[in-house]
């Protein structure tokens, strides 16, 4: 295992120490429990939002904490879901008296937790919405879901329920939002490598050399099908097909393309995959009226990509083009 | 060879398709010979800022091109200098009258074939300034360097400058701006792995799987040492140490502190390693003042990391918070 780490079991405490010193502007970290919150938190009476799951996708969740995004984020170790106590004090750090959102990815454990802070919660008198976000088209179910998992549009989520909680949206119409663009949003992804938990310290799946696998799982979780590495044109074919098929999105409908590094995958890859995606949206009459590229939810160093569709509307465009101030995601009116 | 593309001697015009899909508001791409300006370029009485290099460390320099930052980059095929004309043809196209600076990373191809379009913008009538970027400390000469090589102080660089232009300083001001960025800033990197050039199609190098590589350059040239991987913590202590007493940074100096992804490794990776890189700059005595973390200046796919320092005054801070719209960097006032 070739990283940049020191001892595998402090990588998550080293991060966020690391988060700590470099954006005190924008954040505080907690520990003991671990969570981010912004660092004018709590803002009175602005809906809070929270979310988390466990690190290795980073900058989500933690990155995309601060002014037009998150209140909150809570990291679990590598890989595994945040706990109950974590998730509550995030939630009481950023409660501003407006209701607090929790967004939620569909893995068994991050739901189970998040509906336990969510219950101690509502006890200590805050009123909460929980969205969970299960975009992913690849599998129905999955080794740590049942249901589809949830993936890119989660990013895609904390942005532009972020924006609309910044506009004082009330926690309903922040929580309906967040259901709207889950049910507007579709996902997959594939792999051209594994990555390696630290603490388990060994590839977490066996990829050979000259084969990747399409429908991939953050966390490695077995996919549609293994078979030769194809070209990049081939593969966002493969992503994409099943992606506009399943809302299904209609020509003359607006749509975010969102082309996703898994970690290891560099820039110039992500275009060249960019380049075909909006080839095929075009062809199938989609008008593709705003992007992300870049690593946003990572697989620590997984090399591959995930490609996410979001049908747009005015309102979404306009929450998307808000502005945003966190590590991992800014910029300007 | 496992990568996202088609066919390996298309990689650069596929790249650049997908950025001219993406970015239409932001950049104008063109192809025969390649170059990237800003949509609005020319800026009428604004100096120009061109750069460019061998493709292969994006985002820099295409990234970067938009209001704030470059006017116009060059891009090479992979880790291979641009052509004089290519950079012609951007130096004519981001002329505003008020003369145009190349900022020209310190490799024998890229000074040589600047050197030549500066010579051809000249007898066009356009007053040109060149500044040669060398902050590597790792060797001395290089594989395709006579004197130190022009690494990640070129991505400050070119933000610095950017936004000097928007002030509308003189072309010799922003260019001794850039000698000075260049005379304050020192790197130094290193890799876990090699990359692999896509038309090559094998690794660059061979680093066995225990192994890393200090001092390494932006195309695999090789560095000072090769030794067992080490800790994180000690890794970052091998780049700052000769990093710090280079220039040589003292005690009260405030600084910038620039981790880089060499483009494999992920972000969890930089926040270890800038926490360390904090650490030991608190203890030089050196304030850190601002920071960027990420892939910005990377080599492929190649998993490893470099360290920039840059000695900051109250000018270089007003330059740096200033707005910036660009593919790869992008944030408000």
């Amino acid at each position: 295992m070739k990283k940049l780490i020191n001892n595998p079991e402090n990588v998550v405490k080293e991060e966020l120490e690391g988060i700590s010193y470099a954006h005190p502007d924008l954040v505080k970290v907690f520990f003991d429990p671990n969570y981010i919150v912004r660092a004018d938190a709590p803002v009175q009476g602005k809906v809070g939002i929270v979310s988390g799951g466990g690190s290795g996708h980073e900058p989500m969740h933690g990155g995309f904490v601060g002014m037009g995004m998150l209140d909150a984020a809570c990291p679990g170790a590598v890989f595994t879901s945040p706990t109950p106590d974590q998730m509550l004090e995030a939630t009481k750090a950023v409660n501003g008296g407006a209701g607090v959102l929790h967004i939620v990815k569909n893995y068994t454990g991050d739901i189970m937790n998040f509906e336990m802070a969510a219950d101690l919660a509502r006890a200590e008198g805050i009123d909460i919405e929980s969205v969970v976000i299960d975009d992913d088209v690849a599998v129905q179910d999955s080794l740590y879901t049942a249901g589809r998992r949830g993936v890119g549009t989660t990013v895609l989520a904390e942005k532009l329920c972020g924006a609309a909680a910044e506009e004082r949206r009330s926690l309903k119409q922040v929580a309906d939002l967040c259901r709207k663009v889950n049910g507007w949003g579709r996902s997959m992804g594939m792999a051209l490598t594994s990555c390696t938990v630290p603490h388990v310290g060994k590839p977490t799946f066996d990829l050979p050399e000259d084969e990747m696998e399409i429908g991939i799982g953050i966390h490695g979780e077995p996919g549609r099908e293994r078979m030769k590495v194809k070209s990049a044109d081939e593969i966002t074919e493969m992503l994409m097909e099943p992606i506009v098929k399943d809302l299904p999105y209609k020509s003359g409908d607006e749509v975010l393309i969102f082309v996703n590094s898994m970690g290891g995958t560099p820039l110039i890859e992500l275009y060249i995959i960019y380049r075909k995606a909006y080839e095929i949206a075009q062809k199938h009459g989609l008008k593709v009226v705003r992007h992300l590229i870049g690593p946003y939810i990572t697989s620590l160093e997984m090399a591959g990509c995930s490609i996410t569709l979001l049908k747009m509307d005015d309102d979404l465009k306009k929450l998307w083009d808000a502005p945003v101030k966190t590590p991992g995601m800014r910029w300007g009116a």
